[in-house]
């Protein structure tokens, strides 16, 4: 479905256009066009195929989805795969952006997300200062943008692992901990594979040879790359806490079981001297001479009561109970 | 066993040419020769050998079989093993695919493996303007085809890994789980040994100094490169979350115990009072008031009932039962 | 808020002069301006960017904070990024050091710590022979006194380590020796994120091709680099026994489990077999020749008490008890 | 312990020769001389020091022995250490081969190895149109030999590891199960210091810059090269496994311990209600109907069976029994 | 304080000097100063700093101590830091080796260490063809001492495991396992710090470009190197060991609970079942026939005794006890 259909001169958006005329814009000098297509199918990434003349493996590419992020170049174009994270409810959402660059046309193609890239168009054509690098600067601005909304993902995964780790110490439902943790690595797993490839794939963009249609823009995109740096980071360290939290989560769960045993052992205590004492006494031998003593009962039950008291003080003082 | 012998002239296919003929074609300029055999045995490939001149230690691997998967250049030539991996009932079934590649000639020996790649010869007809690459188009043709076949066996295991996971957090068949999750790593195993190692070995066939046959087909090996990464980082990540899923179960297990521990707990504590206050009033003291007491029986059993139900609403609500 | 604007020539302190004067330092030859601010806002970083020049994208860093370490070249000026790590109460605090600096000028940046850099300054200023470096030496001074500040850090989370360490083998409070080891590791992922990527780019300040500001200042940078590796080589290792601590822990859990387990059974045995003897004696059979015997109920008590005597000698040479 | 001491000249046998004569034949062109030791003493190699003019630090690690796999060169000769790994009865036995190679001279000192190296000369001399290659083929043909005795060790442990896997799911003998565990990984980790350095120093001998000795061989030594990473993934991988089959054969433990407790629990529930049942009939109230009446003790014994009955049915419905 | 102070010529002791004429001899070609230092004050190190001019940065380091092992170049000298680790009782102490080296100089001071160097200056003054190398081959002679010092320690350590190892297996003392594998793991990385970053260091001493002290010196190096390399992957080795055993020993533990938990519960039967039966007989029904009955006493003792008999078959059958 298309979004958008734009030409751009020297920085300046010039008009909309029917997607008809693109080839004759892409002929003037200074001039590059934007389209942006959501949901494509294969008909209109066809179309879009002959109209900027993209590589056969790119298209197929883009048709098949599920690609991992990567920046590829094709002659002096590039293709550019990103991973779109959503939140949506409790799930992660993962949708995907294919870029293709060309020297004068941006094509970009959004499937399966929620929220599309107008605020990234607004942007480019509030600083015609910069958009005047022309189809290089659209790219940044599209990486920028998703990697951009990785942060408060993580930041919310960050959230979720402190109430967490609380309840772990608290030492309360270690079942849904359990299972809490276990969703969380998962969702790391997913941003993680959002970000790391693109990590590698940026690090071509800046610093010795780079593609054509990013050169001069060096420190943009090292910028990108340094947020993605801090993205791997937080998701790495995220993921040791997560690892750690889990083997703590056992030994917390191993040493309840075990204050539950030494509880229920004391109670059982309680409960089996007075048991023992009154099979003393159940005991039907002739000559027992506290059977007939007047305050037998009552001597008997206070031994129990006596005991009883002193095992409570002496598990106490334990900490048993 | 020879499956198929046939020449190719630009791209087209040319005729089924018979095995003692193929040194007339290899001399004829544009054309190459494809052999396609399956399960050779020794003979065989000693005839191919003076066919084609291939190189001793590459003939002898073949012949040897169980190799890794690599890609070696023997002169001018490329000598191609590639693992093809096939669900066989519940197990995976590791088959080898041996390329001999030279200029004009590719022999392919499939052994052990159940489908063959009359599809990827098919293909390869169905498109002379990108079979005109010559033999480089066949190599890369059949590298495609065995690694796209390795998608749908992730996608399964995949599947797997999900089904243990519910039957972990719903605490069922915790044996069969274990049992499952190391079934689960062995295949990735298997997977990471067909796809790791052709990884490392594409890498060298795009970009920088490239096998002479490779030339000018890049983006098409870039393409399987960029396959096979995705098929690694899968792996990597099932296996890591197989890891977590372990360590997850014993934790499961664990509280699983701590859990039943706790509620046979509580039952002996119903069982135990019971018998405590039995036992009291099987004393045989002379003067015990409530022996003589016309309601002593109801009283005792009666407080006997009391106190279970009082603990049975105490372990009630600490969820013990 | 501006907390100190001094201008040096030669290594030696001009004089404190006012903001508005800087661009009139900074033409004069073999000048420098040391600019320090503190929480700084939107409002001074802009004034400064104006006077110094400074990138769009390097005060944007500045301006939005929790930036990850790093040293990045814009032309030839550095915006440098340090992690102040205070301990604070329990806590560990991390502040941020932005650090601008050209060939005539320093603008350091402090946000969210404690403790200034007035000590750095007055270090320069007592050494003007090698303040004659100019604006490298004063970044030295400041990134040597950041990572100075490391250490003893790293020193109480070794003592902390320690400490825990004979908790654990005294066996007592397992469940603090959980949050204690859960709690060091957070601190220690704090102190890698701030000397982890400050060790990377320090590495690019010496040897090979450095930026302009630093040449001829090698070996100082090499020192502070050797610092951060001592750092990183501390942290990492105190790491790996945390997690080691964390399994050994939860060894003497379940350790402890078994021997308490072992006690209980004792004791529960000890409390069992009276029991059984007494339920014998309580039978209510006409023809129990021990009941009439005169000596039945001592002997009875007796045989309970030579059996439990006997058990406990056992149990004592197990050492369950 | 002299074994052999032959010439070679075009790659044909000429003699066997007395130890005296090696300078000799030495000064000869197109001849090289080959001398085996076993277990040899520091006389022995010091002889042979002067003979071959082999350098002291060379001499003095063979001397000592137990020095890691690792190919030094030293001038235009190369220093070799090969472990031979033998399988003793159950244990791996570690032997060491030190291959000193020269332009025109091979000497290999083995010691403590069972087997020899004697159809490693055979196989030479059946094949005089690679000996023609020199001393490098010998070099060749000992690796060679040296490396393809390590499979069948790595089949014998991968069999055993699968023999440990069955018993860990069949649930018998976990604690053999712990002991051949830790057993296997003690003999793979054998095996990594025998093959693991060797492979990184066999890396050296084939593409890029060799040494004079093994050029034109590169084919063979990538050969020996590709089997040695062959061996090291097999290793990894069963390595792998087994910190696996530990974690799996823990739960598995715990698991049945888990179970044990349940069985016990169902057992105990079993004996403590009919005690708890005969507890209450043996209370010694005046007023108890049912010891009056005629059929109570078959009612009271009815009644505990009936329980026991639906108790049993319970617990097997529940599968604890 | 000062050790030595004597002046070598052409490899061989010209005499032992004072401290106050070093500048004197420095000035002779062909001469070289060695001068040996212990636990150094402040004041020792600043004479030496300006009889040699050592680098202020350099005496900073050795002033301090407590570096980790290094080796920078400051200009055409060198500044080594050493790890020298003795046993002391049961612990290993750490002490620090600071080795000074210029074109006619070697300063080594040494820091709380037991045992000195003399016998490094002797083995230097027997071999005077190899000290006529100069101050790098005191540096070699140093560096080889230092490391051959470590291999006794890492030979103790491996013995420690594997009586470690032989107590797990045989199931005693899990107690003193957990806290000697602990011990252990510490020890490693003491040794780790010591020989890890010196591998590092020592790799820069030959091969391509190397600093001028130690030209033509390059296999003496190389074998230190390989010393290390040696002690590096032992050490590696150790330390997977140690992880393998912690997990196997908690395997033990948990499979030793389990064992006495059955062992446990089959005593309770023993003595449960008799007291249910007890429990029968002493229920106060007046229609019991087995009451009255001549031989019912016996018959009931009778009754528990082959209850109790059968059972104690099972449990030894099933190896419960």
């Amino acid at each position: 479905m298309l979004v958008n259909c734009v030409a751009y001169q020297e920085g300046k958006k010039l008009a909309d256009i029917d997607r008809k005329d693109i080839h004759l814009h892409l002929k003037q000098p200074g001039t590059f066009v934007w389209v942006a297509l959501r949901d494509a199918d294969a008909a209109e990434l066809e179309e879009m195929q002959e109209e900027f003349g993209l590589h056969e493996l790119a298209v197929e590419d883009a048709r098949h989805g599920h690609q991992r992020p990567k920046i590829e170049e094709y002659g002096d174009s590039l293709f550019v795969v990103l991973h779109v994270v959503e939140q949506s409810g409790e799930e992660l959402n993962v949708g995907e952006v294919d870029v293709f660059v060309g020297r004068n046309y941006v094509l970009s193609v959004r499937n399966r997300t929620e929220r599309g890239f107008s605020e990234v168009r607004a942007r480019c054509e509030r600083e015609p200062e910069l958009l005047q690098h022309g189809s290089g600067y659209v790219l940044y601005a599209l990486m920028d943008a998703v990697v951009d909304r990785y942060f408060p993902l993580l930041d919310a995964l960050e959230v979720q692992l402190e109430s967490i780790e609380e309840r772990i110490f608290a030492g309360t439902s270690p079942r849904a901990n359990i299972e809490a943790l276990y969703d969380l690595k998962q969702k790391l797993m997913t941003l993680k594979h959002a970000a790391g490839p693109l990590l590698e794939a940026t690090g071509k963009l800046y610093g010795g040879r780079v593609p054509q249609i990013c050169s001069g823009m060096g420190d943009y995109f090292r910028d990108v790359y340094d947020h993605l740096v801090r993205i791997n980071h937080s998701i790495d360290s995220i993921r040791e806490m997560v690892t750690t939290a889990i083997s703590v989560n056992l030994s917390m769960i191993t040493l309840g079981e075990s204050e539950v045993t030494k509880r229920l052992a004391a109670y059982a205590a309680l409960v089996a001297v007075p048991t023992m004492v009154a099979g003393v006494y159940g005991m039907n031998f002739e000559h027992m001479p506290e059977l007939k003593w007047m305050w037998g009962y009552p001597f008997s039950v206070g031994l129990m009561v006596v005991i009883d008291a002193w095992l409570f003080w002496r598990f106490r003082k334990a900490r048993w109970l």
